[in-house]
Order: C-alpha cells, then structure tokens, then sequence
C-alpha cells in the first residue's frame, strides 16, 4: 500500500506550520512518504485548491492520502471530512475544495471527521491543519478504514464551477487559471475543440491549435490542447498573462 | 529510532544550497527523511531562526536532528555546536538561535563541534551549512552519540528575548512575529489572558478573546489564543498586519 | 543502489506541476527519494539551469538521477536526452542545460530518449517533464540501463560559456551568478588567485582575498574564495549585488 501523503495548502513558505504538519505526521507514520504539491494558493482561495487537486492527484498511485487545508472557516462550524474517491483519499475542509473530485467521480464517499481519538489533544481554534487533519492523514496511510474516522454524509458543499456554455457553433468559457508562466488554462475540454476552430479571446483572434508553443515568433498568442486536458492560451516563449486583464477573462471557440 | 532530519535556514529557494545540503545528508544516510521547515528566514535574522525551531520541534518524536543554519559568522570564530535537549537534537552556530531551547529545558547539554573527521575536507569559509553542519547532522541521525563531536560547552550565546511585564493588573507585551496570513504573535503566554481581558494594541481596543478569527465581519481585529501557546492578534478572514507599523508593536492585556 | 531524483525546474512554486512530476515518479519507483534543488529558475534561463547542476551534482552519491527541466523547446525538435557521467545520471532537453558537465568530465555517454515505453501515453505537447522526464528519471532510478531508452548520440547542444582570459599578469573574468545573499559568483577558479591579489569589480578595487565575509565592517566589500570553488565578491552581511549594475559585469585580477 502506498504510504503517499500529498500536501496543499495557503500556508506559504515564510512560516514553520508547513514543517509542523510534517512533524505531526512522521511522528504517527515515521514511513509517510510525504509530497509538496503546493503551498502557495493564495490565502482563502478554495477554487484555486480545488482545481491544484483536481489537476494533481490522478498521477498519484491509489491509496494517496491528499490533504488540502485552505480552510477560512477554521474553528466554525465547517465539517473536517475525509473523501474515499475510489481509494484517493482527500481530507481537508467541507468548504468545496473538493468540488472537482465530486464531479470526477460517481463512486465517492465521504465521512466526517469525528472520532477524537484521531486528533491531537488538544485541538487549537485555529490551526486544524496540525491538530485533526494531519493526524487524520497519517492514520489513513497506515491503512486506517475510513469509517474509523466518523459517520458517512452526503450533500457536500460543492463551488459553483464555471461551465463553458454550448450556443449553436459557438462554445462560450473563461479562463480559470494562471500558471507560472503566464499560460491561460480555460474551462474548455479539449475534446470538444478542433485544430481548425478559432479562438477568440479579449479583442485577439487565435486562428486554430498549434502543436506547442515554442514553435512561432516570440511574444505570438497560440492555443494549445493543455497539459490538463483544457485549452490553453500561451504566448511563444513569452508570458501571455500580460497581454489581458484576468478578471473574468471570457474565451470563445468558433467551430469551423 | 527516528532518522529525520530537519531544516531552518536563511538560504532561500533560488539558489543550490539546499539541495546541496540534501546530498550531503543522503551522502552519510540515505535512510535520513529530509524535512524542509523554512528556508526563509530573512538573511542573518536569528531571532526569526530562534522562533521557528522553538515552535517546530516538539511537534517532531524524539530522536529528530533539527539543522538551524542561519549563520552571519560564518567563518569566524563563532562556535559550531550540537545540543542534545532530551534527545531532540540541534546542530548549528552559537549565536543565539537556540535561545528559546535553552529557556524551555533544564536538561539540554552542548557539545562543540570539533572532531573534524565528521566534517567535509576541506571545509571552506563560507559554506559551514554543507562542509559541517550537514555531515554533523547525518551522522547523528544515524546514531552517533553526542560526546563524540567535541567537548562539552557551558554558556552558550543567547538572545536578549523580549518578555512580557506584568503590572498590577495589566501585561505589557509585545509583537515578535507576523505569519503568512498577517497574523500578530505576540509574547504573552495565552495561560496568563482570560477570555473577557481586554487587548490594547497601538491605539486599538479588542475585548475579549475570541474562539477562532472566523466568526466576525471580514477585517475585524480579534484576539485568539494562538496555536503556539500565545496570544495572537488577526483580522477576521484578512490581513491584521496591514492595520500597523510592526517595528516594536506593543500589545497590553488589562485583567478584567 | 542509490534511488535518489533530484529536481531543477523553471517550474517555481505556485502550481501543482511538480507535485505531479513527483506523483509520476512515485508511481514508478515507490521507494525513489525525491530532492528539490531549485524551481525558481528564470523562466526559460538554460544557464541558470546548467550552473545550478553543475553545482550540485558532485554532493550526491553516484546513481543519483538528476532531473534538469528548463525546456522553452518542448514539443519542437529538441532531442529529449539521458547523460551518463559515471553513474550520475542527468536527464532534461538536449538544450545546454548539461553543458558544464561535458566540461567537468571525458567519459560521459549520451543517450537519445526515444523507446516510448518508457513514456506516459499520451505524451502531451506541452508537459514533458511530466510525460517524458518524470517517467525515465523513476525507470532509471530503478536501475534500467541507459541503453535501453535509446541510442546513443554524440554532439550534444552546449552553450557557449563565458571563459575568463589570462593576460599577462591579469586575468579578465566575470559575474556569472547572482546568489540569494547577493553574492556575486565569477567564473574565474579559486586556483588561479592568490590571497594578496587584486581584485577589480566595476570602477572598485579589492586588496587580497579575505578568509571569510564576516571579520570587517558591515557593507565592506571583499573577495573570497567561494564555496563553489570560484572567486566570489560579497559584502559583510549585506547585499553585493546592489552596488552594482549586474547585466555583463566584468571582474579583474591582477596578480601581486
């Protein structure tokens, strides 16, 4: 059984807790192979950690433990949950992190995280992340049965997603993401794109999907079929992020 | 026993140095787990050093080396150490950046770094991170007893750490860190505050503390009881250190 | 066997694409010890990359497999590549980004990556250190032989290096590195310079190489013989860097 406990979180890099949840687990599963996927979502910002897990824990092998803990509602009366998606384990907060996991799947079960003998003792108002979901993490990868944890619910709270939008000839998305290089990850399926369609994005028109990016003039705006399944806006060699104003960025595929 | 192998510095994340650090650890024990706690530290700030690994360690089991290379005197004659508090050890420069152990423990010994077949040959003068800590620490995880380095030291450089005052019925306090999220940690041990106190902090008034910093209006300045055992001051969902001057930012606690 | 990966990316640390490198790796070779060297190397910097390897490689045991991928190529016709150096093992772009280990040694082979059984599948066009590099890097790692990805090639990519010129009593070097401490790193080696010589940087003259950067004034510039084995200008606990205009700065030794 892998032993894998994946982290995300909006704790940053400038603080000792990200160092302190490892503590907390070695020192239940001294075995925990433990994996920074990514500390530096922006402080509160759920959609952000729900599309890093989203785009992240299918490369992982099954019995993963990932644990998200962006979590403003820390010490209210949020749930801490566990979610058993097919043997991914997630655990973080019922805040909608795991929105994209719900939507995935048809098979998950999720359970609240109850059983006290599982946290820390005492457990702080404001740091879950060392005092129940860490711990809770560690006892999972020792192979701890989910319904150990606390009771079986349904309804989580759920994002609302952004769709793309199908109008006669015409899909209707947005950009969700940016990544490190400027690149623009849209909310559309690559499937549903030919290499021939146009793409407009802002006032620019984006005449079909290139092979790479790498493969005209710098600073040139493509689209490319995304790393993560979606359309990517990216700009040869160059950061395309600079090009737009991001807030509520709308991009429209034209099928030829 | 445990093998981890933990990491404090001021080297950053741009550069080599870290991973360097790693080789030469997994160089002398590739069974050592390697765990980053911050390499943030601003450059040679030993006091932020002496605050991480105090609120770092205990959460590691017995057994873990802690490294806390943030080292302005490198190369001089400052004192490369180990010290062995109850079997959590800790290996870096005299200068200061066990303070907080110190004060915790009755029982810490320290031993000077000295026997140099535990070192790199040759050590240069500007990198004691690699040529002497890192071997250091890989040997003790491995088991390697402490006399072993060196000889025994008495008086150890500490900081001048600031501390509360107690006055009649009020505490004069301090802020002497801001986390991630703009968090204020001041020095007043939360034992010492009771939940209807009222909080001074520049020309602010808090009454009371609250349970967590979620429940109120976004920006509203709390008081918590913080998760490292003292008071913390925060703005509900927001960034409480934006509301200050930081520099020397004193926080009083009237008994109620 | 050693069943170490290091990591060198211009990937930084704001997105989930090493987390899924790992995940990939891990996947492979669930006993692999991954390290992080560096993930904030310029976006697209290929001499950023090849000086961090080549600073780093020689602190890791052999059979360590070292992950270089900087690849403003990818998807284009750059060769994909595995570089056997006596058992360290490099893989990335056949961009320059080993140029300084075909420099170091005589003996390396080179192997072209091309057995896509190797591979993930699909392999994207835009993600090969996820697709590519990730899985040969756990294959390797595991102890397949180099043989096996490809065949060999020889005339790899190199960049041109800037090389320091002897003149008569002079040598004429440069800066070629910035560190996090604003160090400046030369490429002028530590052998060619002896302690009473001169050092000049800019329109500033350095009298002899000092032992250390911490026994003078703060701000005081010095040369020392830096930790990588190449004359480094630093300030005593302060910032180097800002003295200068950094953009081809040249250095100059004259000897005594």
């Amino acid at each position: 059984m892998s032993q894998i406990v994946t982290l995300i979180t909006d704790f940053g890099i400038k603080d000792y807790f990200v160092g302190v949840i490892k503590g907390v687990i070695l020192s239940i599963n001294p075995n925990a192979t433990i994996v920074d996927i990514n500390h530096q979502i922006k402080p509160y910002d759920i959609f952000g950690a729900a599309l890093n897990i989203k785009n992240s824990y299918k490369f992982f092998p099954r019995g993963t433990v990932n644990l998200v803990v962006v979590d403003p509602g820390v010490g209210s009366k949020r749930k801490p949950i566990l979610v058993n998606n097919d043997n991914h384990f997630f655990i973080g907060p019922d805040n909608g992190v795991f929105s994209f996991i719900y939507k995935d799947s048809i098979s998950y079960k999720i359970y609240k995280l109850e059983n006290e003998k599982y946290f820390l003792d005492p457990v702080s108002s404001t740091f879950h992340g060392r005092d129940v979901f860490a711990p809770v993490a560690a006892y999972v990868s020792l192979g701890e049965s989910s319904e150990r944890f606390g009771k079986e619910i349904l309804n989580p709270q759920s994002l609302d997603v952004p769709e793309p939008e199908f109008v006669a000839n015409k899909i209707n998305g947005e950009v969700i993401y940016v990544d490190q290089f400027g690149n623009l990850l849209t909310n559309i399926d690559s499937n549903s794109v030919d290499k021939s369609d146009e793409i407009f994005i802002d006032d620019k028109v984006i005449k079909g999907v290139s092979d790479s990016y790498s493969d005209l003039e710098i600073g040139k705006l493509v689209a490319v079929y995304g790393s993560s399944g979606y359309l990517e806006i990216s700009a040869c060699k160059d950061n395309a992020s600079k090009y737009f104003s991001i807030e509520d960025l709308k991009v429209s595929v034209i099928k030829k």
